[in-house]
Formats: C-alpha cells, sequence, structure tokens
C-alpha cells in the first residue's frame, strides 16, 4: 500500500481523477466501511442492519504522497457514497485539528455539504462542483453527500494541523443533517432523526 | 476595492470563475503590468518596447477574502495572458517564502508550467487543467504561460508563509523559460534568450 513520503520532498505533479478518485501519485488510502463507523449515525438499530446486511463503504479517503509534516499542504480526495441510515445523510467521522489551522475543500463532483461547529454554533456551506468551503482554525468539519450520486471534494491542510476525532464525539457537530423534502433537513445534534 | 477579511473569519463558501479569474466573495484583486516588471525579462530592449507601445497587462493574481495570517489558508486565482517577451514567455515576479511552508498550485484552463529553484537546481512542472503542481518548503516558484491562451491557477497557501520577492532577484530561478519549437526551451537563467 503507498505510504506518505519522507520529508525532504522534492516538487511533484499530482493529478486527480474524478471518476475515481485516486490521486496520481498515491499516498495512503484509506477506506470506512458501516462496520467502521459505530456510534455515527442517530438510529442504532438502522446502522446495525446496515452493518449486518451488506456492510457497504461509505466513504474513502485518498491522499498524494505529500505527507502529514510541519510545513508540508497534504491534499486527499474523499469520496462519500450517496445514502442513508434512518434517514441521516452518508457522513464522514468529522474532526477538530487540535493545532488550528485553517482548510480547504473544493467540491469535485455530485452534491453535499459541509457541516462545521465551533462548539456553540453550527455552519453548513452547500457544496457543488467547484465551490470551495472555507474551514476557518477552530471549526471542527465533518461532510456530507446530501445527493443521490457519489460525492466528492479535494482537501487542502497543513500538514501539522492533525486530526482529533474525539472532539466531535465529545461535543457533536450541533446538527444532524437528514434526507428532507428535496432539500436536506437539519436536526440538534442530540434529536432522533426520522427515518426517511 | 475588496480587502483581506479580519479574523477571527466564520466559515464561508467561495466560488471562482474560470472565465474571468475572479473569486467570489472577493479579497484583494492585483494586476501586474509590463511597466511593473522591470527588471524581469532578461532582454531589456524588448521589454521596454512592449512596456512603452502597449504596457499590456501580463498577469492578475485575484484574492478570496480569507487573509494572509497565522493559521489561515488564503486561497488566489491568477492569470497569465499569453506572451513573450524576447522569446522569454510571460511569467510572474515569483517568489520565496521566508516561513518555510508548503503551498499547492491547481491548475484551471490553459497551458503552463511551475518553474521552482531551491538555489541550486531548478525544477519544471508542466501545468494544465485537474494537475496540482507542489511546492514544498524552501523551493522558490514562477509561473509561466506556455501556451497561446490565459493559463489561470488556483494557489493555496499558508498564511504566514509570506512573499519575498527579492530572493528570487538575488539568486535567480535557475532556468528563463523561452519559446521553442512545439516544446518550451529552458536556457540558464543568466544567459540572453534567443529573440523567438
Amino acid at each position: 500500500m503507498p505510504e506518505f513520503a519522507v520529508p525532504p520532498i522534492d516538487p511533484m505533479s499530482i493529478t486527480f481523477q474524478p471518476p475515481t478518485g485516486g490521486m496520481t501519485p498515491s499516498g495512503p488510502v484509506l477506506s470506512r466501511r458501516m462496520s467502521d463507523l459505530e456510534g455515527l449515525f442517530a438510529d442504532t438499530a438502522a446502522w446495525r442492519a446496515a452493518r449486518d446486511e451488506a456492510d457497504p463503504v461509505v466513504y474513502e479517503v485518498a491522499s498524494s504522497p505529500v505527507p502529514e509534516a510541519p510545513g508540508e499542504l497534504p491534499q486527499s480526495i474523499t469520496t462519500i457514497h450517496p445514502g442513508a441510515v434512518g434517514g441521516e445523510f452518508h457522513m464522514t467521522k468529522g474532526h477538530q485539528h487540535p493545532n488550528p489551522q485553517g482548510e480547504i475543500y473544493l467540491g469535485l463532483s455530485g452534491t453535499g455539504g459541509l457541516l462545521l461547529f465551533d462548539g456553540t454554533t453550527p455552519k453548513w456551506i452547500p457544496m457543488a462542483p467547484g465551490v470551495i468551503g472555507y474551514i476557518p482554525p477552530g471549526w471542527a468539519h465533518r461532510s456530507v453527500n446530501t445527493g443521490d450520486e457519489p460525492y466528492r471534494f479535494l482537501a487542502v491542510y497543513p500538514g501539522d494541523a492533525g486530526h482529533d476525532y474525539g472532539w466531535v464525539l465529545e461535543h457533536g457537530m450541533g446538527w444532524r443533517v437528514l434526507r428532507g423534502a428535496g432539500e436536506p433537513r437539519f436536526a440538534p445534534f442530540q434529536a432522533e432523526p426520522v427515518a426517511g
């Protein structure tokens, strides 16, 4: 499996293929199945049923070789497959940067959104191809596929920002993003979503 | 004229239009005419003639409001108009980051290249739409339009990287990039280019 390069690294050209979601040359690639996402969706019974039936891949993250190291600016492409669990859209785990640093997401294909939470106020940025979602330092962030096709975006983030997944488990993300009539519907994080 | 936002800033959605090269919402926009680029091209007589005849805009840089401040990750879109001066392709001034930090360029339209120099070795990354050029910390960088249309790219860079234009004046960029037969031609930085 490809790994991150070890600094100092040379200048490099990186290409990405929206049809596949890969980066060339490739760094690490990770895949999150339903079974990897215990506790993520509010409807535990619906999550368990989805896990036991087909255990589908919910999202994949393909990185370039640019390493997560101080001074570097790594990139990755995330593909969230369409679907919902108990009416709650497929999403990433979400994380906070332990070292507060900004990050950008650039929509490549499909339709989704960027949910941000600073511990007090949730914000929602609708994402589509050509839209940059800006994540200021201090805002936890999660991506959600709100469409019927794979939602794919390019992330660019400082190599020393880090990933704190525990922050989201402790504080939540303010909202849950649910299937609505046409538009996504937002529910307070603690509430059980209505199955859709 | 739009300015950078003042931190702390809220999450925001930013769109960009390849046909115009602008960002919405907009931060600062700068325009470099031939008269702003004294000393950039090797053929001083050709530069002076171009300046005196029409003083064309050689390149423009449109920034989003995300500020050049520690912890932020600003973005800009650069458009280099096609052309050459004494056979040397239109290019940006080029700079080094005084605070060594990586940067990415993403090709949006047209054809160009990213010239990098670490003080010893020049490198050339051909750029086209969908190509990421990775600039590791410590590499000075300049962009060049090698085609017949505007060459446009998105830059994403850490807000505290800074811009040192003097480094390039002192050390050069290793190569000059000249019109060749089909492909660009590279000449040692000190040499006079052959008019093309």
